[in-house]
């Protein structure tokens, strides 16, 4: 999750809203992502999305059913169905977000029983310090 | 949506599941994709989401507020998500989807009175045509 910070502060220093996304297999990072949706002027490219197609193109597969994300916001729900349908194992995110949240706020799309997919949630690690990135971000919008 | 109909079988014709999306501003077709997962090995190639950064890329915007997106089945929570990110005005779906649809199933993501975005929805336009694509490719996959 530090690696993700990391990306979320390098975002942010881009004028990007901080999320950064790593994914892990066996122990080894094989995909990471900061968000870009400014940069690339596209509202899909979230660091979780672009991170999971950086996976799926290091393994050559669309399934990442061994393999872990790590997230420094929790992910809205474009990014939790990109999370279902790569088959992730886990998902380890920081920061809550109550307004665009898909997992433990709004649709909490894998709560529900007929989910096609459902991965372990962990939440909190390292949530200080991605709130922290965030709010600063915000609040350097508003000054 | 007849031209989403045509990608859609385009698609089945290269072995991907017959999904097809067109972005229209204003009368004009802006962006159009088929699904394409598995020729990029990409769990989140849907049709939707290509079409909308292809959109977004030839309008120079992240914001799509004006603009109406006809897609032969109804949206995953991942395509769902992208529509309201990108701020879509109306979507047209054809078939239904009851195991993986975020529109009329599942998360049902834009009934919530805290979606984040909400656009119109018309369903129903062609949906013969759309699920009798979908039934005979998933037939000849049984076959």
């Amino acid at each position: 999750m530090q690696q993700a910070i990391a990306l979320a502060s390098e975002a942010a220093s881009r004028g990007e809203v901080p999320v950064g996304a790593v994914i892990v297999q066996g122990g080894v990072v094989i995909a990471r992502s900061a968000n870009k949706m400014r940069a690339l002027n596209d509202p899909t490219a979230h660091a979780e999305l672009l991170a999971i197609r950086a996976a799926c193109q290091a393994l050559g597969s669309s399934v990442l059913a061994d393999c872990d994300l790590y997230v420094t916001l929790e992910p809205c729900p474009m990014c939790a169905g990109a999370i279902a349908w790569a088959q992730l194992r886990r998902l380890y995110y920081a920061a809550p977000d109550p307004r665009r949240g898909a997992i433990d706020h709004g649709c909490r799309l894998f709560a529900s029983t007929d989910a096609f997919h459902r991965p372990e949630v962990i939440a909190g690690l390292e949530e200080a310090a991605a709130r922290q990135l965030l709010q600063q971000f915000f609040q350097g919008l508003r000054d």
